[in-house]
């Protein structure tokens, strides 16, 4: 096992991973840049380095700091936590060349799912079900608009380095494939660097439904089932859970069969997770696979009471997995709180924390980095804390998450919490019967 | 099912009533003295009534008040929480009296299992077994004499009225017995105004294991399995956890059917717990029964994914219990944060509190009625918050326990923190090898 290990992170993941490094009598290094220098991970790894002023291309991306940051303490691994460089092939591959343990996918493999296109066609090969549409980058408008017929309309564009919804037009019909093209092409070049786009099929009524998997040193997977993460503001989660109201024991387990299959097949080592669009026939299609551990993570934990942080340190570690797949025996929620104003078209509203109650008793659990009194940076993503609740059923789930919020106190900046009241009292919400396009008419404007 | 209910009770157990109430959609009244205007049970209550002055005797414990605070708000249940009125006979039966539904015990079982010698000579006639000793009160010190011989030394004098420790006494042998006798009958006649004692055989290596059962009112009873509560300070509990490390399968089983036995045999209707010692040999022998939710109820909560709050609730409207059984599935502990000095004889340590952090994270729940700011009154119990940490080994929750503690902060006050973090480093408590007087060597000197 690891004697140390350094966390190439901050906020909730940082002290999210501290904690399991704790239990497990690993040492901790904290990385932190000097507008987090009053932050909790700083406070409770064993050890602290500063590695770069606020911004994060200076601090947290900075590589070459990261690294003498794991030298000068001696650290044998990097977590890398979500986000930052968790995804980065460059960062996976130094830690490899300077003999740090990465914990997370292999170079190779974050280049082979980081490119949404390459990512499709593997797994198509591995036969894990894809949504019809381009092999790969298009050429030019005119194979694309070929191929748009050929899947059958609507269809989605999108940039082949996309995310967060950047890069994406979904076209209706053959008269408005030019200006989506043009559109997202210009998009895609100007967030990313990279103009590639490729069509896929539209898919009817979405749900986004997830599998968490977990591949060892041998190429060996098993599944814990998914997480339903439909409820998205302009394709950023907001709320998930497990299980979805939406997927059966029988489309659980061919959705878990498929993740392994796919998981397998590029010998897939750590923790990650295999993204899927479910549609109304309760059919599924590989949207893609993120090498990381996810924001969502904990509400597997919950269901499945593993601690997946810890599955992930033993698997880099080199311990084998059991093979067995994991079910939910509970049903759990998470609300993401953001210092966001959801009246104002989700403003970022960083700041102080002036007062600060945080819910607890049965099946609550809050995952956070703030503290009365912090000083919320306006540099990094605006997530403050991750409510989490557990009840037997989603029913019960649901009546204690809004109990959990109504009891919850973030005094002196706005927070995602009034939204997430009112969805826990929304009718369609209740009912389970949603897309990932409910929000879009979801009204904030009483928030 | 209750429109509303009244709580009878202050601190975390009110808060921790209003939680549940809040998720079964069941209005709530706080009552509070003058002392707890600013407490968080009458924030989170939809109404509060002030009931009286801060000493117990003028607030809590005022029948008239209370009644009328239920009558004036139109509540239909009390729920008394745990000490207070939880177990006054009057109390319940003046509740019946005025039509309102008393969450607990019947006037008859509270008396029945609130005199100690009744209730053993119940539980015995039952089936339950007991303790070799006197049957009830002894008429004379000469009475006691002949049957200790009986029952063979070491035996124990204890106080039929008593609780918390007072009037006990450990008689080695027949030299002893005349100074212990009178000492305990001084004692007893001090604390509860009846000095009559009873006696029992001294059981080796105790373990306190109790079993959670709920009755239902057609008389049916299950249990919820065991907890252990052998770490204890001069009978308080400290600690509690589930399942007990000395519990086989077989003995559970043995000793929740007893329980079952000797709730069936009262009709005992509500939530309850049966307490045994457990000796070296496995031998187990009736203790008590206490006709109320307890301190340590959340570690069952958290192995059986039950809000016994909840189950308490409905079996008091009437629902029937299924008749299962439930088992442990985790392992939960239950740290009790008291404002108490550990390193100078526990003394109380009320005041405000400064600063504070509470724990969070996989596997971790608290129950606590405190916040930044909120200043301890002198006038209640000591106990400001419940640290209850679950894994999937005793191992697991232990290590957990100890990064739970080490993250708490609670600032102006002491604390029995640093006695707990202590404990989860201490070998023989890690071993799972100790009895109830495990705590009368230990060291509080470096804490």
């Amino acid at each position: 096992m690891f004697n140390k290990i350094l966390i190439a992170n901050r906020g909730e993941i940082a002290l999210r991973i501290i904690r399991t490094c704790k239990e497990m009598g690993i040492k901790t290094v904290a990385v932190y840049s000097a507008a987090d220098r009053d932050s909790l991970h700083v406070r409770f790894a064993d050890e602290a380095v500063c590695i770069g002023p606020a911004a994060s291309k200076d601090s947290y991306l900075k590589i070459p700091q990261i690294i003498s940051a794991a030298e000068i303490t001696n650290a044998d691994a990097i977590h890398p936590g979500y986000g930052f460089l968790a995804e980065n092939a460059e960062f996976s591959r130094v830690c490899t060349e300077y003999g740090i343990k990465f914990i997370g996918a292999s170079a190779d493999m974050i280049n082979a799912m980081g490119d949404k296109a390459t990512a499709k066609a593997t797994m198509k090969e591995a036969g894990v079900p894809t949504i019809p549409g381009s092999e790969g980058l298009l050429s030019s408008i005119e194979e694309g608009m070929a191929i748009a017929e050929e899947a059958g309309y609507p269809i989605m564009l999108k940039a082949t380095a996309g995310g967060g919804g950047k890069g994406m037009r979904l076209v209706k019909d053959k008269s408005e494939f030019k200006k989506a093209w043009d559109d997202a092409r210009q998009e895609a070049g100007a967030a990313f660097g990279n103009d590639g786009l490729y069509l896929e099929k539209f898919v009817e009524e979405p749900r986004h439904v997830e599998i968490q998997i977990i591949g060892d040193s041998r190429g060996k997977a098993c599944h814990l089932s998914e997480r339903d993460c439909s409820i998205q503001r302009r394709h950023q989660k907001l709320v998930e859970e497990t299980p979805s109201p939406i997927v059966s024991q029988e489309l659980r387990e061919k959705m878990g069969q498929a993740a392994i299959k796919g998981a397998e097949a590029i010998k897939y080592e750590g923790a990650g997770t295999v993204e899927f669009l479910v549609d109304k026939h309760g059919d599924f299609y590989f949207m893609e696979m993120n090498t990381r551990i996810q924001v969502e993570h904990p509400i597997t934990e919950e269901v499945t009471d593993f601690d997946l942080i810890k599955e992930q340190i033993k698997v880099a570690a080199g311990v084998e997995i059991s093979g067995r797949n994991y079910y939910p025996q509970l049903h759990s929620i998470e609300c993401r709180i953001n210092a966001e104003d959801p009246a104002n078209d989700f403003r970022p509203s960083p700041g102080k924390i002036t007062n600060l109650h945080l819910p607890g008793g049965h099946g609550v659990r809050v995952d956070s980095h703030v503290y009365a009194g912090y000083v919320i940076p306006p540099f990094y993503d605006s997530m403050i804390a991750k409510l989490i609740v557990t009840g037997q059923t989603r029913e019960e789930a649901i009546v204690r998450m809004k109990r959990a919020l109504q009891e919850m106190v973030i005094e002196g900046i706005k927070t995602t919490i009034p939204f997430h009241i009112k969805l826990m009292d929304d009718p369609s919400f209740k009912s389970g019967n949603f897309t990932t396009k409910f929000l879009d008419t979801f009204d904030f404007s009483d928030l």
